[in-house]
């Protein structure tokens, strides 16, 4: 026995059989569901891969560790128990150059090793500390701020900005932010609230130096204090509520839906496999849903402004920078919490408490109700289920709410709060002699600070599969139609319809998504409606360059032939980018979307003109987009009495 | 001393001390406020008086008996328990004349009694009846429902609809309603699910006979069930809840809002004299509010359709159809409900049981909140009031909330639900050879039946008196600005703003309402933005008589100078109306209104294209419009740490 298995052909057999095996174990025992975030162990995994095949060392920082998104076809094949292979999609920088990689996880190989030119990788943390560090080391800034007072510099905040492309020849190639600087003496909650206004140093993160201070003179800096709220002590553990929805690992079960939530490094919450059950059918609705990109240029032409014109999902992530969510304020107490591992820039998992919360909310409203001609009455309280999550991107703090109602809608409403950023002015009051010229791009909201006009539009990229993946986009206008006068009226007008044919935006008019294989009952094809509410789009010109780099802003609604690597409306690479990725790329392809598996990008946007009463913190201003069945069901499909009521009673 | 008294000098000073007591009696006794509605005294002594100066007779019908509005400096100078001379405003019809009325509730005399030529009145309850009796009395009705397969009538129910008006010699000046029957029988709950389709009886309601019946043949009549919902028994009484508001008679006070609220017969809730406390100070932001017109017209050019062009509250008025609220499905059951009197029709006060509720909502969201950089944690839980009616207009139930928030907001909530209206068509599914022509119109909600597409256009008076009455309209637009391209950026927008100065319909941009007159502490003009959701106008030609009569439904906002009689955005008699009267006739007087007591009209619309999942009831639409303060205050008001939860913990 020893000779057998001392001989070099068996010990081959032994060692192929042992990898198998942890082949297997990796592919079944680290994995609940395809869709999972990457867990603590896969995370672990993926970088120590890259390690032992020498791609990475110490100094490597990463951008990006995240599920590398499996193909539909094999997500949908899938059946609990059946092995996956999963995989990992890293963005690694090493050297001043970016990488991407996929990992095998349970093959452990390194599938893709690729370093891509001519991009910059998101801002890490690490950077955001460097960034502040550099900047008050430098002797320049330090006589810059002297100047206007200041001998100490640990009360001084400096936020690194992203820097925005604008073929500077100065910081082509190189890899910078943008550092403003505040006082931050006494406050505990407002760091912004009191810029040092007029400098900013432009910083080269890989040489790790100022690279150019830009002082444009002296204004006043607050002198107000600009706290609000208390301070509240960590709240105390939520007693186990009973829910009226299940939670297994990723999946979510609530009335008729189901569906799976993980937590994305980039985009935050990432929605899938939406479906609700139909007549003892389990129907899609969405494969998967998340934010593709936010771009939020500002208005103001000063020097130090004008660069000012983030895309916080790419530039920043919104996955770390989740708040942990506070019971009683964020989320009623009694909403599951739940937390989540996140990987970090050096790749090591980190646990973060709570930053995403389901509960279910009464509106205080009827979902439908009748009151007959003779006093009859029928109707149903409504209810709906909420999965939400709020990235604080620095200053402002995105509420971003995944809402379900019983009736088959889906609503994704987001809310704006936190802290609008503000532009230190000479004018106290509108009658001092520069508020006009302090005034002209933004709003006094307190002495000597002006709150700056600009936009936020926020990209959502919706993969809808309306009982599968082969859909059309149906666009419907409203044309008049006149009458022969005869008949009394002389107008009305009907609805014409028409698909759409071609990737790229579409217009805004009524959006329906259906399925051209099937019907209803009624011979109607199975459908949803994209409802947004009032569409703003980008004013900017189109080839200025923050506008090319975020161009899906120009037009409330893309549509794109589906592809699992298309994931971010302005694409993977959008710090620094110079335009042209993302939606033109994609939509640039000419593919085929007429009963095909499309993705939907829709834009909610909106002009913020702020005002007084946005600060010191912002009221949240919130905006929503819906899917609403159109003929997906046969009929209302809450219209049963107080049967939900009835459920939910059973379940208490 | 007898003698004394029987002289006929003295005679008359008792008669005159004894009229003066009753005047003054009249006058504080009986009504709590001078905005407060009329109360069962006013209601029968506004009738009395008129009987008693034999203007009416026991055939008169009241098509409206409401309080005059007063005079707004009357009401501002107004302190609890000063006199306040009441009046009730009153529209009779005698003999096929329709009358308005002002009596003088206090000392019991006629103001005014005028003819009014050439005018509709609204329909009352009494007619609708008749109109039902006459149409099921005629023959030729009968024949047309046997030849339908009907041999019995009782479970057929008729509906009166509002004529419109379409220039048709053969109605010219008289009062007709159009009769459209539906078969009822097992019906509950749904009485309009199965037309018969193709006839209808056009009514005289004055010579109380069918003047014309339409019949453009038969359509299968749905033989389906279309019921929906369980019937409820009636709730229990909520236990006495503790509430964070108080009510005063119409008086509320809830977090620093208060305001006064009544019953009005035609327009429904009225909110008026809404103010928020700010330092001490109680200031003014809106006199008056109320709805001042829907018009839903229905775009099927079919002669039994075209017609239907309805202005719900001027012909059938909103608050006798006002539903009693169900706790627990209406309004939440801890809501206080609020019992009502209003006159009918002959001038009876008659009691409605809780169609007014009013809750605190907590919205499960924060108020505001931010995450500062380094973790430190402020927010606040949102609440808001929530004041509730729901008319049931036929078919369709409307929830109107008029909603305060913390942060000095209004916000009016609009919520759709009941029954759409649907037509009896042959096409049992879309694969049927009629399917096309059955839904070229609207969509198969079930076999046999399509529901009709229409539009909703709800106008609302806002007398918004920022501070005061003297306020100005301004319009802003973002324009964009090109840059010199050597600052990196070539493009940016700003705001320009101007007066508004014509009354009329203003564009679609952002409208901004402040008072000149005054400065915030950062020397701004106070100020509240109108801020509506997506705005849909009427698409209607402008010569087509129901869009004249309905011309406010052509734009998103309207201002007119203010008049306490000018409350209707269609007119005070838009029944069988031919058009100009209401917004266009009131605009066409060249008020100023700059710096000057103004009157905003919005109209908040929505084209409605009906889908089965509205079948069999409509699970509720809302639409929002808001006035949120823009520089009224020096700051959110409501970012006083948890203080609004500390002061409610102590009133629990």
């Amino acid at each position: 026995m020893t000779t057998l298995l001392g001989s070099p052909s068996l010990s081959a057999l032994c060692r192929t059989i042992v990898a198998s095996l942890i082949v297997l174990y990796g592919a079944c025992a680290s994995v609940a569901h395809p869709v999972d975030s990457l867990s603590r162990e896969e995370i672990a995994a993926a970088v120590a891969v890259l390690r032992e095949a020498g791609h990475i060392d110490a100094a490597t920082r990463f951008a990006l560790i995240d599920l590398d998104e499996p193909r539909k076809a094999d997500v949908l094949a899938w059946k609990p128990a059946d092995p996956f292979i999963r995989k990992a999609f890293i963005v690694a920088r090493r050297d001043r150059t970016v990488y991407e990689a996929v990992v095998d996880l349970g093959a452990r190989k390194v599938e893709r090793w690729q370093a891509i030119p001519n991009v910059q990788s998101g801002l890490v943390d690490e950077e955001l500390q460097d960034a502040e560090r550099i900047t008050k080391a430098d002797p320049g800034w330090q006589e810059a701020v002297r100047k206007r007072g200041y001998t100490a510099f640990e009360s001084l905040f400096c936020a690194a900005m992203s820097a925005g492309y604008f073929a500077d020849p100065a910081e082509e190639g190189r890899r910078v932010v943008k550092v403003v600087c505040f006082d931050r003496e006494g406050s505990r909650i407002n760091w912004w609230s009191r810029p040092i206004e007029g400098l900013y140093a432009v910083v080269d993160l890989d040489e790790k130096r100022v690279l150019r201070l830009v002082d444009t003179g002296e204004a006043p800096v607050s002198r107000e204090a600009h706290e609000f709220g208390d301070a509240i002590p960590p709240a105390p553990a939520a007693a186990a509520a009973k829910h009226s929805f299940t939670i297994d690992g990723g999946e979510v079960r609530w009335n008729k839906w189901s569906f799976h939530f993980r937590m994305g490094q980039r985009v935050g919450l990432i929605l899938s496999l939406l479906r609700f059950e139909d007549q003892g059918r389990e129907r899609m609705v969405l494969y998967r849903g998340s934010i593709a990109e936010m771009f939020v240029p500002y208005m103001d032409p000063d020097r130090g402004w004008s660069f000012r014109t983030f895309m916080d999902f790419g530039e920043y992530g919104a996955g770390l920078l989740s708040s942990p969510l506070m019971p009683g304020i964020d989320c009623p107490v009694d909403a599951a919490f739940v937390d989540v591992t996140l990987p970090n820039e050096r790749g090591d998992p980190v646990s973060r408490k709570s930053p995403v919360c389901l509960f279910e909310r009464a509106t205080a409203a009827p979902l439908w109700r009748h009151t007959e001609v003779n006093g009859e009455f029928a109707g149903r309280a409504a209810r709906e289920l909420v999965v939400r999550t709020i990235p604080s991107l620095g200053n402002y703090d995105y509420i971003i709410d995944w809402v379900l109602t019983e009736t088959g809608t889906l609503r994704i409403d987001v809310g704006a709060t936190g802290i609008v950023e503000v532009k230190g002015v000479a004018a106290r009051t509108m009658t001092d002699a520069s508020a006009a010229r302090d005034t002209a791009y933004g709003m006094l909201v307190a002495p000597n600070l002006t709150a700056v006009n600009h936009d936020h539009f926020v990209s959502l990229r919706l993969d809808v599969d309306i009982d599968g993946p082969a859909n059309t986009l149906i666009r419907q206008r409203l044309v008049r139609q006149n009458l022969d006068r005869s008949g009394g009226r002389s107008s009305l007008w009907h609805v014409a319809e028409e698909p759409v044919v071609n990737e790229g935006p579409a217009g805004d008019e009524v959006w329906r998504i259906v399925n051209p294989n099937l019907t209803n009952r009624l011979g109607q094809h199975p459908g949803y409606e994209l409802r947004g509410g009032h569409v703003a789009v980008s004013l900017l010109a189109r080839d200025d360059f923050p506008q090319r780099r975020a161009a899906f802003s120009a037009a409330p609604l893309w549509i794109t032939a589906y592809d699992p690597k298309e994931l971010y409306a302005a694409g993977l690479y959008p710090n620094q980018s110079k335009g042209g990725d993302g939606l033109p790329a994609y939509a640039a392809q000419h593919r085929p979307i007429t009963n095909a598996d499309i993705t939907l990008w829709y834009t909610m946007g909106f002009h913020h003109l702020p005002r007084p009463e946005d600060w010191p913190v912002l009221p949240t201003v919130w905006h929503s987009v819906s899917l609403v069945p159109y003929g997906f069901f046969d009929r209302n499909p809450a219209a049963d009495g107080q049967g939900w009521d009835a459920l939910r009673n059973s379940v208490k």
